[in-house]
């Protein structure tokens, strides 16, 4: 079962989620553009806001979204002159996600939000948080009951390594420039299936012109083996390769190893909207972010730490726990080898959908 | 903050609630009578039926209420030829419960109610866990939004130990024939605050007719240091007093610790239902169980590890670990040297209430 490294420690998703706290900031307009819409005056919400986050994950990034929300809300009602809301807040993960960091982080954050927010002083109504365990490639909420939907950096992850591929992508982990066709079409095959099937679901438990803000890595591309999407795949299969010319990893475990993520150009998740049909998209951004941004504050980021703090759990499963440090030695070396020659980047798009019907 | 043992260890809530497992399975026949009385013809929910477990904790129990629940409502809506229902489910507990351990055992509780309830060859619709970590003495869920409320054996734990008696309870630490009048007015002043504020937002959150099924520790004594509702305690101070006086544990200690615990008589809960004035008392059960039940299937239970799996964190906040084992071997022994003595029952109060307006 997939999770990010729960709890606080050095590979914790907590501690090296920086990343996608950056991602985050870089979409807030899109969201924020995305409340505005939402929340005019005839279509304001009478009693509850319901957002949900999927693939909330259990670091900080978990609860940022979701303050950021009331917070945008709460000033829209104010200049609406509207009755207080009650704001229902749906964090979703898998299963083996660790809920209980977020929920024992909860009362802290609850304090600060209404600090934020002046609630102290005014009419806030109540925030109730559910953690909601599941695939988000399966139903978790009851059918229109929920205002607004968010995600980052999790609709590139597959609810399956693709069928048929096992030992078909020798020497790879990940679709890849030498991969056989065979693979890289399982892998789009089975990109459809899943969001095909998400959208289908969220367009059950959305509201009537409710909002879906995702944000995945992609590519801007048509090839699904451009380097702007596979390169830190393709360096932790470098990494392990080296490991198996060593003898330190049997060469089978690496052949019947694959990576299920598959990161989708504008086109081909517009293609699935149009099929689904109960959406509009109201705004596309395609972002770039350095896998080593700086920024004046931040400067713990460790790129190879925020991947083993999100993939970790799934190797262990595969190769066992023994090789982890080795392999993350030697993908943090690689990776600073090609940083020199060249510049890494991350492609991400942000799609805010509609339901219109 | 107060939960149960975690986990599935020896002295885990998990391995050692039989003993609330009995209780459900004696209340059991009132939530299947209050359910006929809610699901019927022209009041069946059209979508989605949502129930909520407060006070749920992480062991078995936790889902096996939900589990007849919904088998029970499947019953009726197949009789009444209904179309398929969403369940949603939503489990309640402190913020320091277990939620990962219930979490992890969902996917394969959801196979074995579907076996059960024969839902591979029906129209079985699909089931929504969520886990809502806060104290049910506050809100917790939007406005008219829940069909079923239930709780077993959470109710008599007050939301703190009440107020001002901290060094007035010498030689106890809960209510006692010896305990000063102005203690056990705070605690049943502490009682009436919590169970009023409980009532106000649960009659918030539940729909129009829909139905609690409260079960807890009561007595049917009007003195609240009957032994009917004192005596497991009583016997917890008589251990630790035994240690105060062989220098294991200080005075101080033992004066400065009260439990918050509060076992009202029925009349004081209606009392407080009256004086609410949005719920109908439908039913009320008084029942007595043995500490030491015996049934022909379970033969593993045992009462002080059973108190020692709820208790054990509230102690060490208070005591500290190093005691623990020693003060439990100690209960142990006044246990069964009174029970060689007398019988010893615990008893318990089934509400059935129904929201009326």
């Amino acid at each position: 079962m997939l999770h990010v490294n729960g709890g606080e420690g050095e590979m914790s998703y907590a501690n090296n989620s920086l990343l996608s706290r950056k991602v985050l900031s870089s979409t807030w307009l899109i969201a924020k553009e995305a409340i505005s819409k939402f929340c005019h005056q005839s279509n304001f919400p009478t009693t509850t806001f319901t957002m949900a986050e999927l693939g909330c994950s259990c670091g900080p990034n978990a609860l940022l979204i979701a303050s950021n929300l009331v917070e945008r809300v709460e000033e829209i009602r104010k200049r609406l002159q509207k009755n207080a809301l009650e704001y229902q807040i749906l964090l979703n993960d898998l299963h083996g996600n660790d809920f209980n960091a977020i929920f024992r982080s909860l009362p802290s954050f609850l304090e600060e939000l209404k600090t934020k927010i002046g609630a102290h002083d005014s009419d806030f109504g109540p925030c109730f948080f559910n953690g909601v365990p599941g695939s988000f490639y399966f139903r978790l909420f009851p059918t229109n009951s929920v205002h607004f939907f968010h995600s980052t950096y999790t609709l590139h992850w597959l609810s399956r390594v693709p069928e048929g591929i096992e030992n078909k992508n020798k020497g790879k982990i990940f679709i890849s420039s030498t991969s056989p066709k065979s693979v890289v079409e399982a892998y789009y095959k089975q990109f459809q299936m899943d969001f095909s099937m998400f959208l289908k679901c969220r367009a059950e438990e959305l509201v009537i012109d409710g909002h879906m803000i995702l944000t995945m890595l992609g590519r801007t591309s048509e090839e699904p083996w451009s380097k702007e999407c596979t390169s830190f795949w393709e360096f932790l299969s470098l990494a392990l390769n080296t490991m198996v010319a060593e003898g330190l990893v049997e060469e089978e475990k690496v052949v019947s190893f694959n990576i299920p993520n598959y990161m989708p150009s504008p086109g081909e998740v517009e293609v699935e909207v149009l099929k689904e049909g109960r959406f509009s998209i109201r705004h596309l951004q395609v972002s770039r972010i350095d896998w080593d941004f700086r920024d004046d504050v931040e400067t713990s980021h460790d790129f190879s730490k925020c991947v083993r703090s999100v993939i970790e759990s799934f190797l262990v499963s595969h190769f066992g726990e023994a090789i982890i440090d080795e392999l993350f030695r030697r993908y943090k070396k690689i990776i600073v080898e090609k940083r020199s020659k060249e510049r890494l980047q991350l492609t991400n798009l942000t799609f805010s959908l509609i339901k219109v019907k």
